[in-house]
């Protein structure tokens, strides 16, 4: 977390794919600057321990309604995976106006993406999956796109050999590209 | 809509994409042998209000159940969006027989509709989004296509330019080229 | 089914695609060491009947939540179909870890499968609708699928002119090939 706040992206999701996740938002909750927030969330139960334990936001990669509804109700924000119309409507029926599009790559892209946010004028959108340097600025110049997710600058290998150097630079440029692309 | 009748489509959906379509409907509504329903439906509130101002038919862009019950406890024809099995079953689960594929193109097309509605021997499909003249027999040739819909012969530079003779020659041969398909 | 025991695949799956599944299902169930299933089921009372008739588990396009509900509440094994993250959480909510990924080819294939079961580790794969010699193995080699459905072996022009050798050999290669690619 330290080497992505070096590099400038003060922010991270930390997914539940682990049992070392709880433990993992506890301590970066701890970090100054830094948001975190919990993803992978499949339960009421993980959303609500997420937040207990500092993360500020809660990611899902499909709509579950007793996920967003438990975070809505208890005031906690909740940014859900939708891919089609009909989870783009679950979203709007809980009052969400940001959801994530999931996975990106695999369902069909920007021009899939364009063409399912056409009839919602009032969302926006957070694609993750498949994001990379690539595609990054395509999605970002999509005025409904307000962020996108990517793993690109922690990847396995660098985290296993603790190169918090590599990690930085390409986080620095993973930045710089985003903010060329934002135009 | 005078221009659409001459060429001899007699029908039209107006979307709730502008605060101008309540007006809209109710003007056309006032058309002899104009058929029209309202689009981008997203609240049962909007269906109600469009039926009201004399839209024949109401359509959505993906499957919300309030919106779907309300117009079917209220007897409205309601043709909701569909793009997978899911939500087909969820318009199955409302006694509907007739869906909108949406968006037809950028979710797979022909071959993926083809795909889906093989379970369904029952429902029947109006393919909306990114149909045009070069793939408009296609669709129709499909047995379980009942109509399509499309926005080519009234695109916004010749609303802009009020070309309506232009419209009315696109119209018509937008149902030509649909007669000829249908075999 | 007595060609398809005899090329080694001891299992099948009768859709209620026609009046006379019921009827094949009770057929089916009689013989020894056939494990029958019920698909295409659309409504609990299908999924009720099937058991009833002897089909051992029940099979569906998309994921209705009554089915679902009902085929749980009963005890009856049921896979239900998904295509995308929010109907695999829906399954997840059911209490199910093995879901029907359909249609496998039309909507993404093995690439979109992995995509999407990317964050439920729990979750396992039965993909149907497009899966062919060709392919086959590709969908068995990814650890989270445990099962494919195809129809290949029996195709129409066979059932029609009763080949049943042919039948008993294409099952067999069938057999064969999957066996080979499940390393």
């Amino acid at each position: 977390m330290k080497a992505l706040l070096a590099g400038g992206l003060p922010c991270a999701e930390v997914t539940f794919r682990t049992p070392a996740a709880l433990e993992a938002i506890r301590a970066i909750a701890q970090i100054p600057g830094m948001l975190v927030g919990a993803g992978t969330v499949l339960k009421p139960e993980q959303a609500q321990a997420a937040a207990d334990a500092g993360a500020q936001f809660i990611v899902t990669p499909g709509f579950n309604p007793r996920v967003v509804g438990s975070c809505v109700s208890h005031g906690i924000p909740i940014t859900p995976g939708v891919s089609d119309p009909t989870s783009i409507e679950m979203a709007l029926e809980h009052g969400l106006d940001v959801v994530k599009f999931f996975p990106a790559e695999a369902c069909g892209g920007l021009p899939y993406l364009k063409a399912i946010a056409g009839p919602y004028s009032m969302m926006r959108f957070i694609p993750t999956g498949g994001i990379e340097p690539g595609n990054l600025c395509d999605y970002l110049a999509f005025p409904k796109v307000v962020a996108c997710g990517g793993t690109w600058m922690v990847k396995a290998d660098l985290l296993k050999n603790r190169d918090w150097a590599k990690i930085t630079t390409l986080t620095r440029e993973a930045v710089t590209l985003a903010n060329s692309g934002k135009k």
